[in-house]
């Protein structure tokens, strides 16, 4: 498998409450373009990514809304898949890539979240989980918080190991002048912040955002020879579990992530040792431990050492979530699985800025959607 | 192209007020599961088409909740395009066999309406359309309501040309067990039915539908040699035009559709004259006239001739709508793309009972989203 990254593009993430949905995903979709230093007439499909915005927005057909936007009268899908849509979205450009139906596809996720009341986001968010826990009255905090019950019980780990994952992907943030929350915070900061469910407090919380990202994806058959090109996608991989918590036998571990990281390692032929730096879906910082344990990073029970041991800072050993993540740099939903992988070809081009790594040679996003029913993975090289 | 439909499944369409959206999507599944033959295990991943789901019942995620239902742990997706939902789902199933990633695609397309009032609904399938037009008040019925208009002054028809196409799909659905409405109609009923936006009456109207259709697809090298195997994809083509009607030079063509339409045959090698049956998506009656202007199989301006001269019946020279058609056969908007290719299929393979044409050799499907902002095209051989 190989799809070339052409082109990356991705809006300030937080409360943009001067722009629209439409208007977000019209600037991610032009830097994107312009990167890749084509028109919107050289793109042969429009893939958008985005969860919310007919519940919230009464607005669905964003391929035809997007693409009137952009002057694209070509096949314009959505796709969804909670907060893996952006994953799901990249992934099945991919395969229609691979296909070779389409030269190249403009993918783009976006999300409009704070023009509305958190309790009205908080209720149309669990449209992801299931309908029994739904009614149960359980949120994604509580779910989440349900598993990091067990895991701290489970491996005897402190609420600072917890928070320490946040600590460290506020500094990364800290050097993302597009991130929501671009600076750094202590571990007694996020101790001391409000709980929201029990182990997980206010900072162990990605927050709510507006924003959107894109990319320019190819076939390789259309690269031109002159292109330098230098980030491409060799896996892509996908896999699911059971919607409900109820139904899973071990609450500790991310059984769709093991799944889909299994078969991205074999399509790239490599293991966890080759990969350079992730980007993981840390909606809350108990995710990104069990998502380090699922990608084969750390044994299990042993992922909260990454931060704590600082290893997956930008200096460590496996910089981990280099962009701030979904906790720092903002999560609107649709957008985040394909900031991910923008996050990773940029690194890959020597783009970064003041967060650059320099160990930038292969990459891996990971993306799940509800709380690990659905999980994607993206695995990118120079 | 060429992409195997190994099974076809579909429910009964009307208001199924004992059934939920996954007994529904489970029902449809399990049929063209048994009816290719195989078991869920044997399915590499599942497409869901479903446009409302999130809005009226704040459920998304389908893919992860379907998943589940069924057993199944593989990669599952939903895409969503309007009342197009299904044709797209079924396009990019193909598109992802011929990537050669996946061998077999469960594609499902389901919708769940009669249990909310119809106000509630029609609000939310006007996100589907344009924002400014939905605020100036607007509703679908309206908008093609104003495509009605404009074609009756500019070809000088009558109301009753309109309504012999609500006449044939009844007649047709007749024919039907598992349509919504499985009875005839006269054209004055039509005429006589309360008017809801000039010229179109409620009769000229498609219902809101409860219902599910599967289709088991597979890349033709996983195909075994004694699989009998009639019905084959041999085009698939999407496009676009502007979500909004105001943006249009002429409200009378279904440009969408013709580019569509042109793909398609490019890709299969023949022309409208070597159809022999389609599915039109006529969710009001000038939209059957219209796509099939569009298609080529009539004059612009003489699409109304079908209905009236009896063309377009079970016994005429191009038969369409034998399933009974969006107005007959029931319109559960995710379910329509799905179940137009399933009615292709089941005639290609000589299972359509009472109402099965002679002429099932080369068949068509036609799927729009909106006023024909997007537009899906699959023609079928056996």
């Amino acid at each position: 498998m190989k799809i070339a990254v052409l082109g990356t593009g991705v809006t300030k993430f937080g409360e943009i409450w001067e722009k629209s949905l439409a208007d977000l995903a019209k600037e991610a979709a032009r830097q994107a373009l312009d990167d890749a230093n084509i028109e919107i007439s050289d793109i042969d499909a429009i893939f958008i990514a985005n969860m919310l915005a007919g519940e919230i927005e009464n607005q669905v057909h964003l391929g035809s809304l997007i693409g009137e936007e952009l002057g694209f009268n070509g096949p314009a899908i959505r796709i969804e898949g909670a907060c893996a849509s952006g994953g799901m979205a990249v992934r099945n450009a991919v395969l229609s890539l691979l296909s070779g139906e389409y030269r190249r596809i403009l993918v783009i996720g976006v999300e409009k979240m704070t023009d509305y009341q958190s309790d009205q986001i908080g209720e149309a968010l669990m449209a992801a989980a299931d309908e029994e826990e739904r009614v149960a009255g359980l949120t994604f905090p509580s779910l989440f918080a349900l598993m990091a019950k067990v895991y701290m019980d489970k491996y005897k780990i402190k609420r600072s190991d917890l928070a320490q994952v946040s600590v460290k992907n506020h500094f990364h943030a800290s050097l993302n002048p597009k991130a929501q929350f671009p600076f750094q915070i202590t571990i007694e900061q996020v101790l001391q912040s409000p709980m929201v469910a029990d182990p997980l407090h206010l900072f162990d919380c990605s927050p709510i955002s507006d924003g959107a990202s894109a990319l320019v994806l190819a076939n390789m058959n259309y690269v031109s020879q002159v292109y330098p090109c230098p980030a491409t996608i060799i896996a892509s991989a996908q896999s699911s579990d059971t919607l409900s918590l109820t139904k899973r036998k071990d609450l500790t571990r991310l059984i769709s992530v093991e799944k889909a990281a299994k078969k991205a390692y074999q399509t790239a032929s490599i293991g966890p040792k080759d990969i350079d730096f992730v980007e993981v879906h840390d909606c809350f910082t108990i995710a990104e431990i069990m998502a380090l344990e699922a990608l084969g990073f750390y044994q299990q029970g042993e992922g909260w050492q990454g931060a704590v041991k600082k290893e997956t800072y930008l200096e460590g050993k496996l910089p981990v979530n280099l962009s701030g993540g979904l906790k720092a740099f903002g999560h609107p939903v649709g957008a985040t699985g394909v900031k991910q992988v923008v996050e990773i070809a940029d690194q890959l081009r020597d783009r970064a800025g003041k967060r650059q790594t320099s160990k930038a040679r292969i990459g891996l996003a990971e993306n799940i959607g509800g709380a690990g029913g659905s999980a994607v993975i993206h695995i990118l090289t120079n």
